[in-house]
């Protein structure tokens, strides 16, 4: 085996050993067909095991009433944005969004180009999205709420989400499906583009009621109607195999291996606590979210100067741990905790943590 | 090594084996970084390196001007049937097709559902696709001219492209980008989902002329612009990167094992040839496409009965040939011989063929 470092990276992101290593085995003969899982047919039996394989243990893990339709599209999250609003503000109606940070104003901005009714109704950008939203009211009969459940940039994360009675939820979950329990009952539609907690970058998972299918127009494009692929079963056009191949890996990793969502968010709960703790104990390290807020997916934290963090970083690598950079519009230091991080690679981060604290501070 | 079939799979389809093995090296420990390929970060200086020697590559074996840009997107060519009028339609101004089968009547509906002026001057539909249209008359001044280079289903191609003038040419050429030489500066763009010559499912290469970029409204979903992802050099949101890092490896195979384009070429019309000659050979198979348009990617043809027809892929599939079948939506059979398709693979098919009519003709 080769050596691998505790990678922190906000995506893509660390995918699990197990996983990467089935994947080889895949690549070259693919269960037995003499072909690589890149070139069998996706109208094959072989790959529609994969694809329901993977839309099986989604529905399964998330508890996912039966008639929800799980769907892997391409486009990222960033389509997605787009998607929505063309799709679920049918005419006479508008949508409320709120905005948690880069993400949320991306998806915001979409359905500004696209003219879509839409208003804010709450916003935590006064406090540089430091935060989620407490006070705000959902407009009676809006199309959707959309929030963005985590926010890598910041490292905020909804603790719950909002009650938001018959109006239908609209998640974007990239970065923190599959690393907690919650109800999908109130979501009408969750999104989540696969390179975080799923599995490579090319493929997204996209969630959807059925009901918010009677919504979709005819008059946008085949490709960007959901209800496209929902009739197909992704396989309208031809799918992302390999990305799909490994999500389904991955997912067969959480249920098996890991032991499924519930046992993830322990885990994952712990992770957090860990790091938190060390960010808490003393001045050095600095949290740059609010404390009710925190991500247990991103911990986003700051040291006394940018020298330091530059110093911490490249330290860190050196000793087997990458992806500790901030995100390029905000700076700092960033640990993602996805899935696949290991309780073992947070506590090497903590004790190099607290041996750069003693050197440093 | 595990034994491999030949494999004529239409798409996704068959891929160098010595790219297979390369990939599988990079999937544990993408050169030396202790993370897979699809684990590190499309903005590290290792992924950017893919990126930039896969579109170098591109630009070098296709002759492409230095200024043409070369993009790596997701939704495959489907995607791009939508965004071609959404983006290159200014108003005011109509865009030609030419229908020659079931994915050009595809981007012909797209631009109807967008409601963008277009006319189809030419079809060759009155005789099933046989065959690639000769006499049709290019609007003065249309927007572009849309071709799809090579049909997979009916297996007609363009033996060479039509003279638009200064109407540009945009172009499907997702079965047969690379296979063949061709000159690019009549092209305002040119399009190809990767899972037929260029490596797995999950990215279209997009090739875009300047000027064209000049076209692209800002009232679209900016993930549907062109200038979105030329601006950021396909890196505006997190791209596919383990199918773009497939395509890089496939190209450079192309360029340094194969010896480019030409050599390909070469090698195509070899196979091909080596193929049609038995089709031709006897009354017992039949050849779907008319001589003067057969394709040099994918060769259809009929056997005297279904019966026939179904004995023959389940025999070649035993003797370890796959993916003989023909489209779903015409039936038949259909070798098809992109780049990977060795020589070899080619005469053994044509071995069996001889073989098969014996004992069955």
């Amino acid at each position: 085996m080769a050596s691998r470092i505790y990678n922190f990276n906000p995506g893509p992101a660390a995918l699990p050993l197990p996983v990467l290593e089935a994947a080889v085995e895949g690549f070259i003969d693919f269960k037995g067909s003499g072909m690589s899982v890149a070139e069998v047919s996706h109208r094959s039996a072989l790959f529609e095991d994969v694809l329901n394989d993977a839309v099986t243990r989604t529905k399964r893990m998330l508890k996912l009433p039966d008639d929800f339709m799980v769907l892997f599209l391409q486009g990222g999250a960033s389509l997605q944005f787009a998607m929505i609003p063309m799709n679920l503000i049918p005419p006479g109606t508008s949508a409320d969004y709120i905005n948690t940070g880069t993400w949320s104003t991306k998806a915001i901005k979409e359905a500004e180009i696209l003219k879509k009714p839409h208003t804010v109704i709450a916003s935590s950008k006064d406090r540089d999205f430091k935060y989620i939203p407490k006070d705000f009211s959902i407009t009676p009969h809006a199309a959707y709420l959309h929030i963005t459940s985590n926010n890598t940039i910041k490292g905020t994360q909804w603790q719950s989400f909002p009650e938001a009675g018959s109006v239908p939820l609209v998640s974007d979950m990239s970065s923190d499906i599959m690393s907690r329990v919650f109800d999908p009952k109130p979501f009408g539609l969750i999104y989540a583009g696969a390179q975080k907690n799923l599995g490579p970058a090319g493929v997204t998972l996209v969630i959807i009621r059925p009901d918010m299918l009677e919504r979709v127009p005819d008059d946008i494009p085949t490709m960007l109607r959901y209800t496209t692929h929902s009739e197909k079963n992704s396989l309208y056009n031809t799918p992302p195999c390999v990305a799909i191949y490994l999500v389904q890996l991955v997912l067969k990793w959480l249920e098996e291996t890991v032991g499924g969502v519930e046992a993830a968010e322990r885990m994952n709960r712990e992770k957090a606590g860990l790091l938190y703790k060390t960010i808490d104990q003393t001045g050095f390290y600095q949290g740059t979210a609010d404390v009710d807020s925190r991500s247990l997916m991103n911990v986003t934290f700051r040291l006394p100067s940018e020298d330091l963090e530059k110093k911490f970083v490249a330290e860190a690598q050196k000793q087997g741990m990458g992806g500790l950079k901030g995100h390029r519009s905000v700076g700092g230091c960033r640990a993602s905790l996805y899935n696949a991080v290991t309780l073992d690679a947070v506590r090497t981060l903590v004790s190099f943590m607290g041996d750069f604290e003693k050197k440093n501070g």
